[in-house]
């Protein structure tokens, strides 16, 4: 066999990093040669993750660029908002390749991230190499690339489940509503009030109503399907489950549409696509049903009483939302079949 | 002390039915006399709901107008769909008032139910009888009344939230989206697939999008509010626990409103009704806020950018959504105070 | 109506302290005069915990023992281990009755307390005058006393299930074996990785197996039943809800017994006792089916094959466990019915 | 590429028929040809596992020894109790392998089988033909074997634990009680009352106690280990999530044993076998850290004050309690290495 491809994880002990270190395992192509962390370095992975014990039994590594070059091609960035803006610019220095998961170079205007964020943006010459993940709309720009920003979570369930819409004139992009929900592990590991057991189990919460930082990064992706810019209303609910995202949208429908030529409309888009699936209609997707899967379901009603469209998509949010396209990414840029390491079958129940 | 009020509860052993028996355990003017199972009469009702042994040991009672009469002075019926429109009738006749939790009485027009609930809807009669007691926005129409109809969970957090924007004329009512989620335990006690634990634990699911039998109770009301027809988009989903329910609502508002005026017009609207709670701005309410009580929380956020209004509005499905509104009723029926047996804190955690 | 007893409730801002508040608002004879926690002073009680909103809307008083006095005749202490051994002495000598529901005050060897939870003993006078509250073994102790306290809720569900038997010699104590199961609410609301909601839900862990500080509170109360030391194996459990504790329990019977004989002791020694419900044969409590409230259910099996009983005994780790049990010995204390303000039918479902 | 080897699954749309495809999905040497349904024959999978779109897409087989032997080599029966017994002669007169998930033939004693699962048993000579199939400690007895029968979840996750320390002599078998938990899913998809979501949720319930039927597969096991007849206390409890068992185990250890003398037998006893992870002293496995996978993971804890061993074990019941040590008895049986097309990493969290 030949050799499998070096690749290294900083951040490896947030959610986000094991979840790579999941879905690396059984990756034909390519191996986790480096699992980093500047706050553990030194510690056994073990210690804090003991599910991988008889796994992956190693000391974690620190963060130094050289190191990483001397042990992998790749480096994953799974880290807190603010960190990539500064890491990735000496990696890529180091002749590395590099799959940002943070949010530090999806927008392309400093102004917009420090609105948003609150935190310093990354230097604009870095935020205009970046190449925007989006797998399945931004193939193209991938494959090849050497620098690749990953989307988030929400605006990966919401762009897929509209971008086809928008694009074709389906929808009026101006009436656009996104009611998105998430699983409790989008929060991260890092322990808080709010994320702890007994606050969010049987209860629903909404949050960060019309101020969450995916705003503009789902606006910017809508806007590029509409040729204009697009402004949406967008709300936030932490469900007492684990994992999976749900979007629920709700748009005017233009002209005079039926439920099937959406049906038709997605199907051709996302034709050759096999981690898009479009369910038939009258049957919407569960978030369970793409449970440690890289799929995004996506269902429709039309009402003729509103005229408006109802559309559902569901993601696992560590793995379409995080993990798995980061490894979609890394297949697109080594110009291999995108679906390597991914193919795992939802655990349901 | 004197005598309380005598209350027989139909539909004992169903989730509606024994929430009701919760509730009236704590009553100081009425209690329960008679429960009634037509399914299981004469096994003790401890049978199927061992939390009430030592509490209630009684066997269940069947229904049989002249024996309730013979116990009680108020009926509860907590029944399945299409069971009230046949029963309520002979209650009446029999001299007694008359609180219906089933969806039997709340739509005016037969052909409106039938075309819903898919089943044979009561004699207009009755249908004309029959107050709809949504306590807080008809409480004159129920004090004094005999036979109320009792709004669905769904309906009062909905509409709650909605109607003083409506009746105000803040909110255009041709543009509102209900976004509407539910714990399981509003299904009831019947076992089936879709609410059999496996399936829904980690699990979030749509269901019946724009298809729910409560979306005409819903517009009766608005159109209420509106003084003119309204016709609503409204979609439902399944949240993995077992009770709460959050409706996430919005609408475009008409002309220049602040969020203060929003705050304003609901505090004065809903002053002197000690179960709706508004929040001051930026706190979103969550389910569990409610839990076990009959309070109402309602929520905004205006955005500047959509000029739209985001409604949050929380119940207990079982309690402001069913009994306790029930109980409401009752008391406004009976000329007392609305919060007799029913000044549960919440439970929380 | 003659005024109420005068309460104030020290770590209000804890899941204690607000349980407390919760069982107190329906008390005919008690009343909150003060919500008091040192860390969040000056601030209003209902940025913690908005379900308070309209309830209770007062700010948090800060700990004063003269100024507790001036409001209140009775303090209940919900604090963090290491602080009620402190203070409790100052509040007694300002003429308040005390109720500590910490473990502060449960052991009377200072050694023993000094080993299990790794901190400083209260001292020796204190721990001399504190009454052990369970109850229902030693409520003639509590009738009267001044101060009181609490047990732990494994130690009430465990051996409310196993005194008993001990003290009339049906079971070897040498024998018993106490698998404990608990919900996370008992871990209080601190945040941190082992409260996390990601780590918890859908999991269920072992944890303290032998170690737990509440080991030497069972056995004190289990070697008075036996009029001899009695050592056990306790094994705690952590099982994704937020309410409730399970102690299932295993010893070899002594003689001939039969599950009826054990019935008729427990039904016999627990009469005029109503918060103790003992199953008939063949019917195992869940914890759901105390939820809320302050009973404690017992069942039993009888294994021929090895001579053993297992005794399951379920309790709301924050009523019975905690708040509920701290109100019944507040009625005891005052020579008031022992259920006033605690008679809540369990929420279920 | 060699072609695969052929392989139907009877029971397809049970949670353990469903989990065989999603584990067999990944095997590099077999791949299911046929997915079979007596009740749903005709039917695409998909219809009622949604989960399975766009991987298979196929109409559910009906049960025919003939056409299934065109098809495959070996049947995995994933049945309900008392069909296997009727099917697995047939299919081996056809020429098949079988592996039986069910447990007709596990007892070899029709008049334990009949006792404990209250139906007729299956034949002697099928009994005595069907090799038990606990790969890490009968793996022999599996290599080269036509007819497996598969162990129960409850079997696995004990004996698994139990078995070396029995067999050294390092404790006392008369004195192992056995305290076990579940995840709902071990029930099946079957809806009942017992099943349902708000029944479960936020409760903690014991069942079947000293009357589960894997208490004499336990007890088969373990009198093996010993060389003389064991009985034991087995209590199950159901917990609120839907994977994971957890077997909390007690004995009395013979004579003078370190914790770590326990250590090196289990670690020497399984050394070999990648799927039994023996944990270090003062770590507890969790139920999540073997979720999805093949894994079983035991920890101690020895007591000095008693001289008691307690033993936790834990599985994926779906997984090794069923689905994955079925896949594991494949690879034995068929020569390769147990670990093929099971190297999942748990999905954590």
């Amino acid at each position: 066999m030949s050799k499998k491809l070096g690749v290294a994880i900083v951040g490896s002990t947030g959610y986000g990093g094991v979840e790579l270190i999941r879905l690396l395992a059984s990756h034909p192509q390519a191996e986790v040669t480096s699992v980093i962390s500047s706050s553990s370095a030194g510690t056994p992975i073990t210690e804090g993750y003991p599910h991988l014990t008889g796994i992956r039994e190693e000391l974690l590594d620190d963060v130094d660029a050289a190191t990483i070059k001397s042990k992998a091609d790749v480096v994953f960035l799974a880290t807190p908002p603010g960190v990539a803006s500064k890491l990735a610019p000496e990696l890529l220095a180091a002749g590395l390749k590099v799959i940002d998961l943070s949010g530090d170079f999806r927008l392309k205007s400093p102004a917009l991230y420090e609105q948003w964020y609150k935190k310093p943006a990354a230097d604009e010459e870095h935020l205009g190499k970046a190449v925007f993940g989006l797998s399945e709309i931004y193939a193209e720009n991938v494959r090849g690339a050497d620098f690749i920003s990953n989307p988030g979570c929400y605006p990966t369930a919401t762009t897929l489940g509209l971008f086809p819409a928008v694009k074709a004139g389906f929808i009026d992009p101006a009436t656009i509503i996104i009611d998105a929900k998430s699983g409790v592990s989008g929060a991260g590991r890092g322990a808080s009030l709010g994320t702890h057991y007994s606050e969010l189990n049987e209860n629903l919460r909404a949050y960060k109503v019309n101020q969450h930082q995916h705003i503009p990064e789902i606006e910017m992706i809508l806007s590029d399907a509409a040729g204009a810019e697009v402004v949406t209303t967008f709300t936030t609910h932490l469900v007492p489950m684990t994992r999976g995202i749900m979007s629920t949208m709700y748009a005017s429908v233009r002209g005079d549409r039926s439920l099937n030529d959406f049906l038709e409309l997605y199907r051709s888009f996302y034709e050759g696509r096999p981690f898009v699936r479009i369910r038939p209609e009258g049957q919407w997707p569960a978030t369970k049903e793409v449970w440690g899967s890289n799929y995004c379901d996506i269902g429709f009603a039309l009402d003729s009483r509103t005229n408006r469209i109802t559309i559902v998509s569901v993601i696992d949010n560590l793995v379409k939302g995080a993990a798995g396209q980061a490894v979609q990414n890394l297949n697109l840029m080594m110009g291999w079949d995108e679906t390597l390491g991914l193919q795992f079958v939802p655990a349901y129940p």
